[in-house]
Order: C-alpha cells, then sequence, then structure tokens
C-alpha cells in the first residue's frame, strides 16, 4: 500500500511517520524548504516511541520517498492525507492537483480541525471521496483519529478508513454526522476557553493551571473518561442520582464560559511569559522527547491494565509476530527495547532482562499449548530458578532477538535456555530457566496435560542434537581465596 | 499528630485514609449508620493502592477511631477536615460544635467544592481559622489540594496548611484568592457542559466521548498540562505566534457553551442509559478497583519519568526510610507489592522479584558511597550475573523486606547475596549477584575510588562471620540421565 502526505509540518510527517514505522511506503509532497527536514527530525522522534509500545517487532518499515509535485505524490497511492495550512482557497487548489491522479477506491483524507467535511466537499470534483481524518499530536503515539464525513459520505468509505487507521494503531472514532470542532477538540477548547479566564483574571498562573490538571483530572482522563468518572461519583445511589445533584450547579456562575475573552496582546504578553517561566529553559526539542518518553511509559502502563491506548495497543500488537525463521531454535521474542527501560547507568536495567526472558518462556510454552485458555483452566507454569550472565550492554531503540534452546523437559520440570542477541546478532545476554508445571487451584507442582508435554518434549529431542551452551549449569564463582572457601 | 474527619462519605474517608497509611492517627465523626463502613471499605482499597505508589515503606499506620459526638472527634485534634452535604445551615450546625473544642493551632479546613472559603467563614466564631483544603476523588490516591483562603486567612495558615497536606503526599495549589468553583472543578465544569450538548444533540454517546478523551488529550494531560501542550503546539515559532493563530477561533462557534443545556429529565434518562450500557455491567466496585489499579500504574510510570504525580511521590518517597535495623546483615529494602506486578499466574511475576533485588542492590553500594553524585562524576557498577531461587510466592499488598550480606569485595568485584523475605519472615526468594565497578566512559571495569571500597570490604569482612548461605554458588541442575549429561 502506497500513502500520499500532501503538507508536511508537525501533523502530515507525524502521520508519515505512523504509517511508514507500520510498513505503508510513504510519498510525501510539500513545497516548504524544511518540509524534508521536519520529516527527518519528526521520523527520528517516532523511531524512539513508537515501536517502544509493542512487546513485539513492527512490520518492516516503508520506504519514504519526496515527490516533486501533487501529482507525483499521489499517483498510485491508496490513502493520500491532506495536512495543508487551513486556508479554503489553498485547499480548493491542492485538490485540484490531486483528483485527477487519484486512482479508483483511494481514500482523499483531510487532517482539517476547522472545517467541516461538507465544506471541503464543495471544493472536490468528487466529493464523495472525501473525508475528514482528524488525528492528535504527535499523530505517531495519540491513538485517536476522528472520522468524519457529510450526507454525501458512504458509509462504506468510513469503515474502510477506520479498517486501515486500526491497521496502524489508531483507534478510530466514526462520527454519525458532522460538527463543528468535532469531539475532542471542542472539549478541549472549552478548557482552553475557561483557562484563558483564569489567566486574565489573575486567578492562576499557566504553571499553576498545569498542575492543577496533572495532579487531578488529568491522571483520571488517562485511564477513565468523563462519564465513567462521574459513575463512580454517583456510587451506589446510581448514575441518575447523581446527575440529578448536577442540575443545580449548571446554574451557577462556575465558569465563564457564556462569555469568551479577548485574546488581545495584553493577554498573549501574559501567557507567554507565565509559559516561557514555566518551561524553565527547556528547549521544544527537549519538551517533545519528554512527552513522548512520558507517553510511551503512560502507555505501556495502561497495556499491563487493558485500558484505554493500553488496550489500543494490545489489539495492535495481537496481530504483530516475532517473523518464526528456519533456524533450529525457537525465536521466541523480537522487539525494540523502550527509552522506560534505561537506567542511571544509561543502558537496559538488569531486571528487564529477566521481563525479556520471561516473555520468551511465555511464548514458548505458549507455542506448546500454555495458552490464556490452557491457564484459566486452572494449569500453568512457574519459574523454580534463573541464571543471567550479562555479557553486552543494551539501548533505547535497540531491536532484540530471543532465541530459545529446550535443555529438559519431562513431566513437571523444563529447563530451557534463552539466548538474548543484540541487533548484530552478538550475544548480548543468557538466561538459563527451571521452570515446573503447577495446578493452579492446588499451586502444587504436576504433569502437564499430554498434548502440553508431547510438544515441550518434542522441542527437547530436537534441540538435544545441538551443541549444549558452554555455560549451562554454571554458578556464580566464589571468589574467596581458596583456604577460606 | 491527630487528624479529626467530620462526614465520612467517600471524601472524607478519602482524606481518613490517606492520613492513616501516613502515620497519622484518625478521628471519624459521622452520624449516618453505615459511615463505618464505608470507612472501612475505603481503607480497603486505599491499603491496596497508596503504599503500591512507593518504592519505599510507608511509616506505620495510624489509629482509627469513632467518635459518638463532633466534640469527641475534634478534641485534641490537630488538622480537623470537614466533608458534611454541601448545605450552609448543616455547616453552620457543625462549625458551632466544633468550634469550643478546637486547640490553639489547630487548622479547621472544609473539602467543600460548592462554597467561597469567605461564605463557610461568616458561620464560625474565629473565621481566620478556617480555610478550604479541596481534594480530588479518590483523596488517597490524586495528589491536588487546592488550599484557598479568603481576605481574612493569614498567609501563614496556607502555607502551614501545605505542609501539613505535603506530609501526607498531596500537592497543594495555594490559590491567592477565592474564586467559584477554584481551578480543577472549574476546568472540568467546562469540559461536563459541553459533553450535556454532545449527548443532548445526539452528536456523540457517553461511550464515545469517553473514548475520545481516553485516546487523545487524557493522556496528554497526565504528563503535560495544556499551556505546556501548546507551547509545543507553536514549535519554533514560539508561543507567541502559536497564541495569535487562536484568536480568530475564539470568534467561532466551536463550543456550545455561550449557553448552558437544560439537565431535564430526557437528558438524565438518555446519559444513564447510555452509561449504563457503556459500563457493561461492571459495578461500581469493580470499576473503582480498575480505576485504581490504573492510577497505581499511571503514577508509577510517571515516577520513573519524574514527571507530574510521578514527581510528587519521589518526593515523598525521598524521606520514607527502609527502617535500618539491629541485625547483622543490611536492610536494603523494605516495601509493598504493588497490583502492576502481578501476572496471569495470580502472584509477583518473576522479574519484578529481580528488580527487588536490583533495587537492593543500589540502595546497597548507595550506602557505600555511590550516590547519584558519584554516577553523575562518571562512576558505577554493572551487573555480570545473577541467580535467582524462587521459593515461596509473593502477591499484591504483601510488605517484603530485603536483607543483604556481602560475599565478597575486592576491587572491582562485589558478590552479594540478597534474601527476600515474605511479611511473616520466611525466605521467599534469593538472588545471588555478581556486580562489577565501571568507568562510565569506558564502559571499563575499574576499581571503586577508596571510600567506596573501603565501605564494601568493611561489610564483607562484618558479615563474613556470619553463616555462608547454604545455595551461594549453586547452579541450576542439569536433569539429563547420566549417560547423556
Amino acid at each position: 500500500m502506497k500513502i500520499a502526505i500532501i503538507g508536511c509540518g508537525v501533523i502530515g510527517a507525524g502521520w508519515a511517520a505512523r504509517f511508514l514505522l507500520n510498513g505503508f511506503d510513504v510519498c510525501v509532497f510539500d513545497p516548504s524548504p524544511e518540509a524534508a527536514d521536519r520529516m527527518q527530525r519528526v521520523l527520528l522522534y517516532a523511531r524512539a516511541s513508537l515501536p517502544a509500545l509493542y512487546d513485539r517487532v513492527l512490520p518492516p518499515p516503508g520506504q519514504l520517498n519526496y515527490a516533486p509535485t501533487t501529482a507525483d505524490a499521489v499517483t498510485g497511492a491508496d490513502w493520500v492525507q491532506e495536512s495543508a495550512p487551513e486556508r479554503l482557497e489553498l485547499k480548493r487548489a491542492l485538490y485540484a492537483a490531486i483528483e485527477p491522479h487519484l486512482k479508483d477506491g483511494a481514500v482523499l483524507a483531510s487532517s482539517t480541525s476547522g472545517f467541516r467535511p461538507s465544506e471541503l466537499q464543495k471544493l472536490c470534483a468528487a466529493p464523495e471521496r472525501l473525508i475528514v481524518a482528524h488525528p492528535f499530536n504527535p499523530v505517531y503515539l495519540l491513538p485517536l483519529v476522528e472520522i468524519v464525513g457529510s450526507d454525501l459520505t458512504p458509509a462504506a468509505l468510513k469503515s474502510h478508513a477506520a479498517e486501515i487507521l486500526t491497521s496502524v494503531g489508531m483507534h478510530p472514532l466514526v462520527l454519525d454526522r458532522e460538527v463543528d470542532g468535532f469531539i475532542g477538540n471542542r472539549l478541549q477548547e472549552a478548557v482552553w476557553r475557561e483557562t484563558l479566564w483564569m489567566v486574565k483574571d489573575g486567578i492562576a498562573t499557566t504553571a499553576q493551571i498545569d498542575e492543577a490538571i496533572l495532579h487531578s483530572f488529568g491522571l483520571r482522563w488517562a485511564q477513565m473518561g468523563q462519564f465513567d468518572s462521574y459513575r463512580l461519583g454517583g456510587g451506589e445511589a446510581g448514575i441518575r442520582h447523581f446527575l440529578a445533584q448536577f442540575g443545580p450547579s449548571l446554574a451557577e456562575p462556575l465558569t465563564h464560559l457564556m462569555d469568551v475573552p479577548e485574546l488581545d496582546q495584553a493577554l498573549i504578553e501574559r501567557i507567554a511569559k507565565q509559559s516561557d517561566a514555566q518551561s524553565n529553559g527547556r528547549s521544544i526539542a527537549q519538551m517533545e522527547e519528554a512527552r513522548d518518553a512520558s507517553l510511551v511509559a503512560l502507555i505501556r502502563a495502561l497495556k499491563a491494565q487493558r485500558v484505554g491506548a493500553g488496550a489500543t495497543v494490545r489489539t495492535h500488537e495481537a496481530g504483530l509476530t516475532f517473523g518464526q525463521d528456519d533456524e533450529a531454535l525457537v525465536t521466541t521474542t523480537r522487539r525494540v527495547i523502550p527509552p522506560t527501560w534505561t537506567d542511571a547507568n544509561g543502558h537496559m536495567n538488569e531486571a528487564h532482562y529477566l521481563e525479556v526472558a520471561s516473555n520468551a518462556t511465555d511464548a514458548l510454552t505458549e507455542s506448546c499449548g500454555v495458552t490464556e485458555e490452557y491457564i484459566a483452566a486452572g494449569r500453568s507454569h512457574f519459574t523454580a530458578e534463573s541464571h543471567i550472565r550479562y555479557l553486552s550492554e543494551l539501548h533505547q531503540g535497540d531491536e532484540i532477538t530471543v532465541r530459545t534452546q529446550v535443555l529438559f523437559a519431562q513431566g513437571k520440570k523444563t529447563h530451557l535456555f534463552h539466548r538474548i542477541l543484540a541487533p548484530d546478532g552478538t550475544l548480548s545476554a543468557t538466561v538459563e530457566v527451571m521452570i515446573l508445571h503447577v495446578d493452579l487451584a492446588t499451586r502444587a507442582v504436576c504433569p502437564p496435560l499430554p498434548h502440553v508435554g508431547a510438544a515441550l518434549e518434542r522441542l527437547a529431542a530436537a534441540h538435544a542434537t545441538l551443541p549444549r551452551p558452554e555455560s549451562a549449569g554454571n554458578a556464580i564463582r566464589d571468589l574467596r581465596p581458596k583456604e577460606v572457601a
């Protein structure tokens, strides 16, 4: 599949990065001389963060090309994403240049946040092909994309678009009808207007407002939306009871929003000065890097909880594979090291070597039948012992592979040897593991069900013909002088 | 210190739990027959989540008592937190019952979200002692507390209050002057009103709105506030340039908020039905449990990034100790196992045994001089090898202790043996570790600076007189039949 990116600002470049890192070929058109630089910078950020959301490797990245004209960019494209500045005349000219070269069945999507789809469709020769696909910055990390059409838009086009965007790990929200500002921006706009009053009236500084957000509803809304949160507010009395209590407060002037503040020079100056002070000398690049690292950390945290953006990543990840290869050992992991795994020594912390090995053990036993259903039915493996040798450092962004040898498998006992390989194929660590099959009800060891036992023994027999790892069975050396030891 | 909790609904009980788990004695007064049950339920939730934010143990919990009268509750209290229903007449009666028994220097704080401090102060005999300390639910997890006074309130009282609340891990936001709704609720109210229109107009369902929030600005606002986020939106062009672009959109009807929707029976019914469908049969208790687990996961993720609520937890944690005790070995960790460490087998995942041991290694070397500054100056330890034996399962909420024996220390090599002890003192795991001192510039091994080497050797010499752990130096057994092995 080929993607055309028309307009390569922060949003367009973010789109390009998300498509590229999910294996799509991307062709960019942007007349600005800085476009290629911006594209490279955003791609650098995206490479450092997007693959880090997953515990499996994404497909090999697509090809990135720059086109000299709009026509070159869109020819042969299956998806055209227009992210040009928000000026109708400019978009009219772009669509006129795009449409004659658009292939049958291709989607023409606009990133606009300011125009309704019907306004943009009026600029088109074939209005039924245009939809709005409105993302959030950074596009390569935030999953939400609002898909909006008009009365002219076939429902099939919206679901086709949703399918493609789901395949690059996004969370499409398909709106039934068009509306100014869609959903996300209207809600943000409400907060924005309220904060403008607060700063204007001297109630709080930008830093205080940001602090308040970070320490209260910001945390809530990363894991539970507003309605679910208020549902809890009602407790056992129920949501209806809770809502009924809201009535009176709507009549109160709790908000300034019945009026709009004038964003005059004085207010702009005040906000800018406070924002400068708040940023504490950090550059935009430093803040973006910190933001991406935090987003990765948050989404990974939610992934373990199977909530919100974390659930979205899990769903996407389930479709990824390690790419079983044709060598004798089993490939049990292929993944990129997230920035959140780096410790004070500037390399992957030791505990994550075991996390990687633990996931590799799970992948191996799962391939032998210890699936989620098998575990839910009451049987699993517990680890009895692990021995890790750290041979070379690993770093954020490294794509590692784990290849696993089954040294022994009989009855309740399975003896595994994981080799963690650095991107260049050298051995970065070995993790030797003894696992015991258990009954989860009694927590006592027991033999696996026959199909699992047989699968493990088959692997052990096949791997017995391979050289045994030299360090298998090694202990940590006693360094005391002989006479003491 | 003694805390009086007057009114023990969800908010009052949340306050009580936060104070108790931070070591304060708490006396509760609430005339409702369900108050004690509610208190126990909230305390159960708080125990399962608040200590899990920290990698050190909180102080021993305070005593919880129930008082038969307001006077009994507040007598001798240093802090009185009133969280009664939002009715002025009720609060007037309460303050009349509280004030005669309030000891000198005690703080009378109200959790009100609906009244300004000056309105409440009018109900008091000594108005200058009352402040508003407005928290967010769940009080035991969300750090924000807004501290608001009136013109009558001495600045010293506000900073005294902020100090006490900081000591229980909160993030006090001290407002310079009073304002309806304070900061957090005004911003939430803006979103709330906007979403009411969306549901009323049939633009989106409650579930769609929650999804949109979770997948876009909810993630943003857990780690970076609105102003910092918009600062990034301006990119290199700067915040002033970005703000100037906002002007025109403020004139647009992007928001409905110039008007307030009527929350009539039809709208209540619609929201309630959608919310029921969205909750998918989950009970309030199930949703609260999921919320708390996600909040713990998010705050722990932010803690590693030193951002927002995570930075607040770090600051609080820095004041906690492991309680070095007088036995021969070094106590290198005492902590509670967070819910996020549980795996599919329903117990602490193997990788976290090594995480615990890794932190214990850091605590030991830090106590010997390998401090943040020592590392920043270019020297540290890398782990060469670890051997873990898992002897018994550990579970969410277990308070574990790690006691460390230095088996050998000379030059670049240090050999450690960690014992991970379950709450009842039994041995849950052993982690044997060989660490190497390195030069962080060359990544090559080198001897530690003399004071570090001497400290490690001192410990090794002291520990050499203790029995050597039986399993030290053990390897994972080769289980193959003798003739094969």
